[in-house]
Parts: C-alpha cells; sequence; structure tokens
C-alpha cells in the first residue's frame, strides 16, 4: 500500500471493516453451502474460500504481529487459506480449493466474525501504529478485490451447471441506443501520471511520474454488444490476419466463436448474467472479452487500445467516479449505455495495449506484503476503471487492474483508441 | 443381467428396495451436503451424483417404459445422472459432477424417496413382467456396487483435505499375527467356470463354460502389511527389474513409494482409514495397491499373481462368503487377519492377472443396459471377491470387478500364486 | 529364446548372420542418410537406430562377455542404442533418437559390418558354447523383427511428408475379387498350445500347454477393404454403440474417419502405400486398423475376434506358411487375395481378442535377455500370423505379436471369429 | 521494412545479396546432411529449414509478383517454407520440419542458387521499382536474422546429443578480468527514441517518437559469469522471494538450477559452447539466461533491467557498433570482457524490462510482409543490441530483438540499470 500522506483514522477504519465485511456477507444471500464450494478453474475460487481468505490476511498480518497473547482461530487455516504468500509459507493447492468441504462454511463465517471482533477490539484499545493502520486500510481494498471476485468467479463456476442458475435479480434492461461512437482528441503532452497520493492507492500506482503522451484519440464509451456482434457477423473469429499471433492460436486451441456467455440459441444470440440467460441486448458494453478479443477488434474497426496511461490522462479530465455503474446495485451486470455516458468508471473493465510492469522508481513494500502486485509485473495486461462488479469506493483514476491476455471471466470490456 | 432361471418375487424385491435404500442413506450419516459435493478426479465421483444415479437408473430403465403416463421427476436429470449410457442420450461430463452444487443434496434426497415410492407403488399394482423384475434386481445390485463406489470415493476426495476428516468409527484393532503364509495345491482338471444359475449374477459372469486348469498353487491368505513393508524396504520401489515396463513407468511418473494412503510421519509408516489416520497396522490384509504394484510384489516373493478362474475354482472350495469382512460392519477399512482365515470373500479386492474380456459365448443384453459391462472388456484386469466395502449380499465366487492396471483408490489387495 | 531341444550349428549360423544383414541392408536401398534420421514419433524409430540397434545386441549380449579382449567399437554406443534394457544400464531417451545425426549413418554401417565380422570370426574359432548360440540365434531373430519395424516406421515417418514418398515398388495389383466370406466350423476340444519345440521360438511361446476350446468358427480369409468400406459408409466411425468404451473415446480424441493412411481426395478414397499414393484396391485386406477398429468392425459384421488360442488351433491345421505375402517380395504392402487364400501367414497380422499375458507356467530367461518379451505383458493385446514385412522364415504358427489397443502403424488386419 | 529515405541501389544489392549468400553457406561448414535435419523442439527449425525458408522470402514476395512468366522452382515450397505469413496461405506444421528428409539438402542448396540467380538476372534487367528494392533489401535483413537462427538452433540441436558435437573452432580465451561492475548516471530528459531514417530498419522501430526518461543508472558492461556463479551458489534458484511469480513457476516445472548449456561435471561448472564444452570461464558474459532469471538476477543484485529506451538513449552515446563481438568471428560464442569494454553491441542480447508492444503510431506494411513483426506484438520482452552470434552489419540502436521471457536458447545475457 501506498498510503503515506495521510494515514486512515482508527475510528473510520473500524467502521468501514463493518461495513465492508456487510458488503461481503450480502456476496452470499441466496447462495447455499454447495453454492460456495465450487471451483470450476484453478484461477477462480469457491466463495468460501475468498470468505475464509479475506479474513486470513487480517488475521496473518494485523493480529498475529501485534495482539496481545496471539491464538490463531484455527492453527491449519495459516496455510489453508494462504493464496500466494510465500513468505508465510506453505499454501494449499490453488486448484484444490474446491476439495475443502471442511472447515464447513458455517465455520468460516465464524472465523470472519471473530477475527473482526477481535480487530476491532484491538483498535479500540488504541494501540495502533500507522504501519497496522495502513495494512488494515490495505486489508479492506483487499476484501473489496475479492468482492469482485467472488462475483466473476461464482458466475464461471454456475456456469458450468447446465441449468445456469440465476443469483441475481434481473434489472429492467431498456433497450437504449448509445448513440454513434465519438472520439475526442487530447493534444501531446508531458502528463503526470500514477497515484497523486491522496486517499488509499496500492504500491502498483507508484510512484507519481511524467510521461510523455503523443497526441491520441480516444472514443467517449466502450463498445457494444451490437458493434461486436457486427464483428462477429463479418467472420472476426475466422480471420488471422485481424489477431494477433498468440491471439489466433488461443481463437483455435479454445474454439473461440463469441465472447465467453454468448451462447447461440433459437436462432439468436443470447448471453449468460448473474440473472440468467437473456436475449443479448445491443446497447450493453460488450464484455467478457479476452484481451486479444478486444485487440482484433479494434483492429477490425481501424482503431487500436489506448495505453494505460492515455486512459488515465483521459479519465483524470472525465470528471468522477460517481454516475457508473458498480457492484452496489447488486446486479453484476453492466446497464445498456445512455447516449453521453462516458462509462469511464464502473460497468466494464477496458483492456489497455499496456503491459502490467513497474513505474520507474517503483518498490513493493518489505516484507510478505511486498508480495501483493510486483511479482506478478509479467505476462498480464493491464485494465482500467473497474466494472460493474466493482465497489464504487474501490476504484480511482490511477487503479491499476491486471490479467493475463487470454482471460475472459471478468468484465472485460473494449474502448477504442487511435 | 442373467437371473433367467429363478425371477425374483415382486414382494421380495419391494422389500429389499427398502432394504437396500437404507443402506444407501446410511453411507451418508455425518457427511455434510458440501461433502457430498467433493469430487477428487473424474473418476471418483461426488457422494450426491451416487445417490442420484441409482435413481435415475430406476426411473429411466423401469419407470419411463412402464410406468403409466410416466413424467420425470425432473427433465434434466436424464442427461445430468446418466454415468455412460449413449443409448439413453447426452450425458454431462464425468470430470464436471462437482461443478453441481445445484440440484441440492436436499432434493436428490427427494428424488431418491419419490422414485422408490413410485417403484413400490407401480410393484404393487403387479404389473411388473419378468424382464421389469429382472431389471428391478439389476437396479438394486446397481445401488450396491455404488454404495462401495461411495466409501472408496469419498474416501479418495478427503485424502485431499490437510485434516485426512475421520467419518466412520474406528475399530478396536487388536493386533493379531496372522501366521505364516502357507499355499494349498490344486490337481490340473478341465474345471467349471462363470455363473453357476443360481441367483443373480451381471452377464459378464456368463456363460457357463469348461476351462482347462493347469496345477497351482494358491496362498491361503491375502498379503499383509507387515509382509508388504518388507518388499518397501527392501527397496521394491526402485528396482525396475521387479516391474512391468507400463508398471515402472507409472511408478515413476506418480512418484509412487508405497500403497496410496501410506503416510511416513514421525518416523514410521501411517495409513489413512475412514476413521482418520492410523498407525499401519502390520497384520491387516495390504490394500490399496494398484495391479503394477500387486505384479511387482508378487515377483519379489517369487510368486505370481492368480487367473480369475484359478482364482474362481479355488473360493468355491473355500466354503461361503459368510465369515468376511463386508460393508455392513460400517467400517470401511480390512480388519486384521486372525491365523487360518482365508478371506476369499470381503476384506480386500484380489487382483487377478487376467484381462477383464468376454467368456466364450458372451452376449450383452439388448439395449442400453447392454452398456453395464460389455464395453468396458479392454485395458482392465479383474479383480475378485470383494472387500470391506462390498455389501456381503453382493458378492460370489463368479463376481468380476474390473479396474486399470494403475487404479489404487479402491480396496485392492494381492493374493499369491506359483 | 527357448531353442533347447535343437541347439543351432556354429556354421550354419555364421551363413544366417549374413544373409540376415544382407537382408537388412536392403531395406536401405534408395534412403538416404536424411530420410534414415526420421522420428515422427516416440514408437517408431529411426532406421538408422534400427540398424544400430540390431547390432548393439550382438555386441552387448554376444560379443562383450566372450570375446577375448573385448573392446567396444564405440563405448558411448552402449547407451546411444540401448532399447530398453535396463539391467544393460542407462538408455537414450526413445524419443529423442531422430536427434542423432552423429553418429553419420555410414559409420553405423561400419559398426554393423565390423561387429559381424568379428562375431564371424569369433563363431568361427569355435569357442561358441550353446547359450552362446542360442543368443546369436536370438539375435538373428531380433534382427528380423526390426527389418519388419523399420518398413512400418518408415511408412509412418514418411507419412509427414506433404510429397508422401514412395520408395518400394509398386505392385500390378490385379483387383481380384475374393469371393464371399466363409467360415469353418472348429469342434470343442481339449487342445495344445505354445511352442512345440521344433526349431526357434521366444520365451513368451511357451511352456507348451493344454487349453479347452469351446466349439467355434473362424474366417476362412481377412476382412478385405471393400468389406471395411462398407462399415466406414454405414456410419462406423459415427455409432458408439458400435465400439468399446475406451475405443470410442481414442476414436473421437484422435479424430479416425477410416483406417490409418487412407485419404479421401477427388471423391474417392485412396492409400498411402511404400509405393505412395494409390486408390484403394478393394480386394487387399484391409490393413492400419487398429484393435478398437477392428473390435467394432467385428460387433458391426455380427461376428467377434477370435481368441489367440483359437486362432492358433486354426492356423496349424491350416497347412504351411510357404504361400504367404512375406517382406522378400519387397512391396510391403499386401496383395489382393485370391479366392480360396486363406493368408493365415503374412499379408497382415490379425488382431486376437487375447490380451498379451504370459502362458501357465512362463519364466523369462535369466539376466538383462530376460526382458526381451515378460515385461510388457500388460496393455496390450495378441496379433497372430505375420504381415506383408515380416521375413517368410520369421513366423510360426505359435508366434505372438503385441500392440496396445489403439496401435495402427503396423500392418494390422482383421480376421473374424464367432 | 521502412527504409522510405534512401533507397538501396540496385547494384549494391545485387552485391550485397551476393556476399550475404556467403555468409549462409558458410554456417553449413562441417555440417553432414543429417545434422542440417535436426529439430529439437517447434521453437527451433532445421539449418536446412532456415535456408530454403530464406529463399523463399526471395521467390514469394520478390520474384513471383514480379518476375515475367513466373513458375516455381517447386510449387510444394510454397506451403513447406511458409514459416507464419497467413496471407501467403497453408503452412507446413512448425513441429514438424525435422521430418522433411525430402527434398535432400542438396537440392534446397540448388533453390538457393537458382532463386538468387533470377533475383539477380531481375536485377540486372532493371526492372525494379521502389517498392521492389524496399522488399529485397528487407529479404537480405530477413535472411541474416536466420543466420543467427541457424546458430542458436543448432547448438540446441546438438545439446540433445550425449557426444555433444563441437562444430566451431575454439577461441584462445585469455581468462581476462573484466574489472568491477561500474555503472553511468544519464539524467531525465525528454528524449528521441526509435529508427532514426538512415538506412535499414525494421517497421518495429519505428514511427521516431519522444519518450520521457525519468534520470536512470546503468551498467557499463554486461553481468560475467563469476557474478551470475555468486548468485547461483547464493542459493539463488532455490529462493522464490527472488523470482516473479510466473518465473518462479518455470524455474520449478523445468527443473532449472543454471543458465541453459551449463553442466556441474568433475566438481566444476562447465558450459556447452559451438566449440564443445568447456569449463566455465568467468570473464565471459553470462549467456542464455531467461528472462526470469535476467531479472531475479537484478533483484539479486540490488538492481533492476533497464527499459528498451533506457538502453536505446544509452547505447546511442556510447558509440558505434565497430567493436562488438560479431558473427563474422565464426565462433559464436561471446568473448571474455576486457576492462572498460562496454559491449552494448554484440555480445549478448540483453533482456529489459519492456514488453514488446508497439510504437505510438506504429503501422505495419500492407500485404502479407505486415505479418513480419506486428502480429508479435504480445507476451514477449524486448532485447536489445546482438550477440555473438549477429552479422555486424545488421544491428544499430533502434533494433528490437523479442521473445518470450522463458526463452533461454538465444544469446541472451543481462545489462543492469538502477
Amino acid at each position: 500500500m501506498n498510503a503515506r500522506d495521510r494515514l486512515p483514522d482508527a475510528a473510520q477504519l473500524a467502521w468501514r471493516a463493518q461495513r465492508v465485511r456487510q458488503a461481503t456477507l450480502a456476496m452470499l444471500a441466496g447462495l447455499s453451502a454447495e453454492d460456495c464450494l465450487l471451483q470450476s478453474m484453478p484461477e477462480a475460487s469457491p466463495v468460501k474460500w475468498h470468505v475464509a481468505h479475506v479474513t486470513w490476511f487480517f488475521e496473518t498480518f494485523v493480529l498475529e504481529p501485534r495482539e496481545p497473547g496471539f491464538r490463531p482461530y484455527d492453527a491449519s487455516f495459516r496455510e489453508l487459506f494462504n493464496s500466494y504468500y510465500v513468505g508465510v509459507g506453505a499454501r494449499h493447492p490453488r486448484g484444490q480449493r474446491g476439495l475443502l468441504s471442511r472447515p464447513p462454511l458455517e465455520r468460516v463465517l465464524g472465523y470472519q466474525e471473530t477475527v473482526l471482533q477481535r480487530l476491532l477490539d484491538w483498535l479500540e484499545r488504541g494501540a495502533a501504529d500507522p504501519q497496522a493502520l495502513a495494512l488494515i486500510e490495505l486489508g479492506l481494498q483487499h476484501e473489496q478485490q475479492h468482492q469482485e471476485l467472488i462475483a466473476t468467479d461464482l458466475k464461471h463456476h454456475f456456469w458450468h451447471n447446465p441449468a445456469l442458475p440465476a443469483w441475481r435479480p434481473a434489472r429492467e434492461g431498456a433497450r437504449e441506443d448509445p448513440g454513434a461512437l465519438t472520439f475526442r482528441r487530447y493534444p501531446a503532452e508531458l502528463a503526470q501520471a500514477g497515484h497523486d497520493g491522496e486517499g488509499f492507492a496500492f504500491d502498483n500506482e507508484s510512484p507519481r511520474h511524467r510521461v510523455w503522451l503523443e497526441a491520441f484519440e480516444l472514443a467517449q464509451r466502450p463498445v457494444v454488444n451490437a458493434e461486436y456482434l457486427a464483428f462477429v457477423e463479418d467472420g472476426g473469429y475466422e480471420r488471422p490476419e485481424l489477431w494477433l499471433s498468440d491471439g489466433w492460436d488461443a481463437c483455435r486451441r479454445e474454439g473461440w466463436q463469441a465472447p465467453l456467455y454468448w451462447l447461440r440459441q433459437d436462432g439468436g444470440w443470447h448471453t449468460y448474467t448473474c440473472a440468467g440467460l437473456r436475449p443479448l441486448n445491443g446497447a450493453e458494453p460488450v464484455c467478457h472479452v479476452s484481451y486479444y478479443e478486444a485487440e482484433a477488434y479494434a483492429r477490425w474497426a481501424g482503431a487500436r487500445l489506448p495505453s494505460e496511461l492515455e486512459w488515465e490522462h483521459a479519465a483524470r479530465q472525465a470528471g468522477g467516479v460517481q454516475d457508473g455503474d458498480f457492484a452496489e446495485s447488486g446486479h453484476f451486470h453492466p446497464r445498456p449505455l445512455e447516449p453521453g455516458h462516458s462509462a469511464f468508471f464502473g460497468s466494464v473493465w477496458e483492456w489497455t495495449q499496456s503491459a502490467y510492469l513497474p513505474y520507474p522508481g517503483f518498490a513493493p513494500a518489505a516484507g510478505a506484503v511486498g508480495e501483493y502486485n510486483g511479482k506478478f509485473m509479467i505476462n498480464q495486461m493491464v485494465l482500467r476503471g473497474g466494472s460493474c462488479a466493482t465497489p464504487a469506493s474501490h476504484i480511482r483514476p490511477s487503479y491499476r487492474n491486471f490479467f493475463w491476455p487470454a482471460a475472459r471471466w471478468q468484465f472485460s470490456g473494449i474502448r477504442l483508441a487511435r
């Protein structure tokens, strides 16, 4: 974490910790213990595991080194719910998280409740040093990240059930017309990039640094399904000349014909949403595309993807994040775009053509927490702006998300540049 | 099925169907819905799936073609719970059974109850023709087979939980000494083999036929852990000259050092049982060995494995199955052997050196039920005699079990011949 | 080996060793050093490697322990050209034989010439004991086996060259009509099986033993292409109910639509032969089918495959091997069948429904040579009778060839039983 | 290609084409046709294939659309020797290039000679338009790239021969001491990057553009073996905290313990060179390391890798490429570094921490040639400066080489930044 300027206040943190936990619990509404055990691929964890892991983070990094007379809730959890922190020790194999029927869901909920209570008690005793407060802040941000993963992972798990379960209320989706795609021009300049020091940010958003941007144009909204469908119908998935070489290999190997969760049925395209299978809505931002698809689409459209710093530069000028389409709605599906809605924030993550690499002068935090971001800076591409499954309080212009270019199970979409 | 001579009586079948279902339900004692969803490998299904599938068998093969105004309990179950019957239609992928959090366990239990009740009603109406009675008999035998698989599969699933859960009561295992291994000689003769027509048998046990047996000797009890441990300690897993070529490849590839479920810990060998981890008991029959290990052990011991018809010939002379160690005990673990106990039946399945192939004149049943056995007659080896997880009423001298030679998760052991 | 009764005479062996080497050299006619280096899959070795390996056998098992002052031709060859004898030491990885551009082909030919000369010198000195003579006999038989493999492996390598090279003269293939398929009946009896002690045989053909054969019928010729084509055209490769379960999996996984080397082109079926691509000749025995295809064909035809001892029993009564279609013709392709030609020997290997397992009382030879056959007795099916690539002097009624059931690159065909 | 400003002169091109071909032929000295067929992995092609492919480039892109009455040398070559140009049509599978014993090497050499002659004739006729001249220039640069690949691929092929063949003369390697590693500081500035328009450059080096560089320091020579050995001996390959997460996975999966071609033998480290196995020379630049190893080494050394534009910025100031260690020496192995030798050019390619991505405004050429570079702009990292196997006339400050981060078979080394 990097919140050096303004440290969070203990009381405020305590209040937020309870709010964040409420949001995590709200993710579980309507889910059974069986649902929470599903794991459809190594990269997508069970809901139960996510809940345990966000708790583990607080217990391991905050309580264990500080709580007087610390005793672990369950000594076996240290290994079971460690994700990838080699500095903490052994880790249960990622691909086998779905085999942990025990501890049962109930015990994991008790774990979360107990650790939160102990954290609050400890905070109340006023013993928290600045580093501890920063770690708690990091833990809350971490929990919010996992809230989004609960949505995307569960959607992937349920996709493997032929019944295509709906677990979220459907939205009355007016079939808006977002209007023609327009571009705005940004002149060349030596810009500032990275976190500016106000509020929390992850270490990978720092240091703030200068970057020379040549003049560019950026689309004023994401690509919508109707536009992407034209690419599909124009043979986009059959024309290797539109694709990166690795992208074409992935397309053939995986048999891609359309974005993930699109199904051709009864003569028309449908898409699986958290509210079940629905006819494709042309006005919604296209999502669940890989970087490869986004890049091929852009080439087909005579454009390109923006760099992450072009995106950041433009997004800072676009105004705040307040009008976005975020997790708080509880739908976990992007709304149709209305004319004039730029949707820089929320709605869908936007692939950039930037590889996920350290900023000049980047230094990870000391200790195991330093593994949070830095060690993943290879083979992944940056996405920006948050999605319909991101909590609104969790996003900002400098936020860097990252996935490998074939990943499709996130709410990932496309904004064109040129 | 092959029970042509004496057809089962409808009333007796109804009574047995209830008993068998009670036994299936008893398997679930102490298990949560989460436990019943686990799937640790494609070959080992979730408990919930087993329960649904045995019900599916009755619904699909008995009720659907006969019950007046038949309506499926749930139309989606036809595909979800079909194991491998291509004659019935599509099948949910075997490796994804663990992703079916829905239908929930409760609904599957309701499915079983409802289908059983409809079956009983239909039987009571007296409409059952001989073929239907034979199918119901087959369905009950089928359910008993799956009872054993519930035990072996669940043991495999739980093995992937670092807590090594115990879900069955421990047995007070007196540490018996089974005495030295002795062999009995059987002179050469033209013997009869296969099912003799009394009671139920699967189609693969027929037709009864003649076989010339050269003179042979057969061990009067299975190999026990203490004996197998001597093989391990003599470098059995490090000496390729003891192994079949494919066996040695499997041994290296899989990193075998001992039977499945053996763990070296605190300076001694332990074994994971359904009652948790326990110190290795030298007097228990060795189990969870592959054919490759059984065959290598036999070579090391200066002996060989028996052919399946040598085994059958000897077992018929050994008296009945009544003194065995079967599923009814509820332990699902072989008892230590007492001196003089031949254990032909129960305790552990015994690998034979016979490939699983059709008997001369074998003909599978017509229709989809004909897929029950015949289409698996390749790449597998025959095991005989039943195990500690086999219901006592389910085994007989002509019974042929079969697994591929690298399989280790069944209660499979060794009896030597020479 | 097992030629205990009549030991070969040294002078005769010397004469035969030269003849066999001539036959090996004749295999190389028209091949370049580049051709002799090809390796298209781990199971199919380069021609150069085969030549080196048959020489290695003589050097390692005959000369090394007996030749006074033995010095290896090249010390590195001991490991390079060891196939699978763990008793001899390390082995160059099988899948990397095609990476041995050095030693060059010329040096390998010199190796063969030198070792043969030393062997002849040593024989001339009259020092050969019975065991040595038996080993030389085994070595000659071994070399003949590899002559066949040179043909089948090279055909497989060339198949990967889009030019589909022809390296053997075409035969003027009169398009015979073999006539309708007829069956002969063999009554039940207690038969003798295995090698009868006259001449050479491998250890796996012994001991001679009794076997009870129930009455059976056997087709009086192999299945021909026209018959197999009817199976293809009847949807044989699309109907899972005709296949063993593992066979169907292989069929789907590998995308089989017809036997190996069949190509549909210009509206008709062609087949790749050692003389290049040719239109399919309906009168030729079908070959390059796997066990799975042979077994599915038999089911489709309302028949089955014979057991290996049924086959042996019938073949002994069919007269000698003299009228067959063997390697000596130099075509390496089965001739069209003429009416009345039983073709038990030569033409195509015939899959049997017998797993490759030890005969009762089987004992492999002591030492590394004992690895010749015994350690492969698992997961393979027996083929009988030799093929168009087998030397005529190499085959006999008791000869057991064996391959895993998915193998297709041998000249393997089908004879029906019922 | 991008040589728009100064077009090459036809006569000069003709002269260079002959020189470049001589250099290609010189690569084959001492190699047999068998050597030239080797293919040890899909990524490393046979020497024969390289020779055919560089000829194919001229035939397909220059002669075919321009030569009057063009007739292909061999129509089958169009597919056989197409590398990855989907715009040209089908391609022989990359992993099966080592199975093309035919056409034989001799015929491929005749192909090269004939096409070159036809190219020279056509040039002499004076018909070449600017685009054609640019394509020929591109073809020559392309051939030079493949000269380097012939060296690196053949080294990899030979590595799989236990004899570790030497095919290049050894260099009398004085064991220099390169002196301590020093860094030079470069102040922050808005720099120019990319090709400046003088002479040939690939399209991926354009357009020239501005980039803001923060102040940085760069090592004045590459890391040498003695320094890297300290990393190895300090447990560098056993400490996950030093590695990127994907790097650590690769390290474990591949069993890396040291750079490729290092062998521990007789108590000391050796390295396989094109002149055979030699004791490790501590003064030579370390090479055959992956990006993952380079990055881990840098972390261990308290430094980082430079970005590609930092490297380019510094290299432009370092003077020309004349003092480098290039392919012309014929050794294909980096010389020991002398004190003061910066070795920006030649010696070893230097991994940068920049992903291979398009420069702002990048546009690939139209048509199939446009596939040359652009479609590989994903999942690879940039290397700079050329190596001991790069022709001296082929390198320049703006040259961008690229490989995926696990690649080790190129002459790839490390220069530290901080």
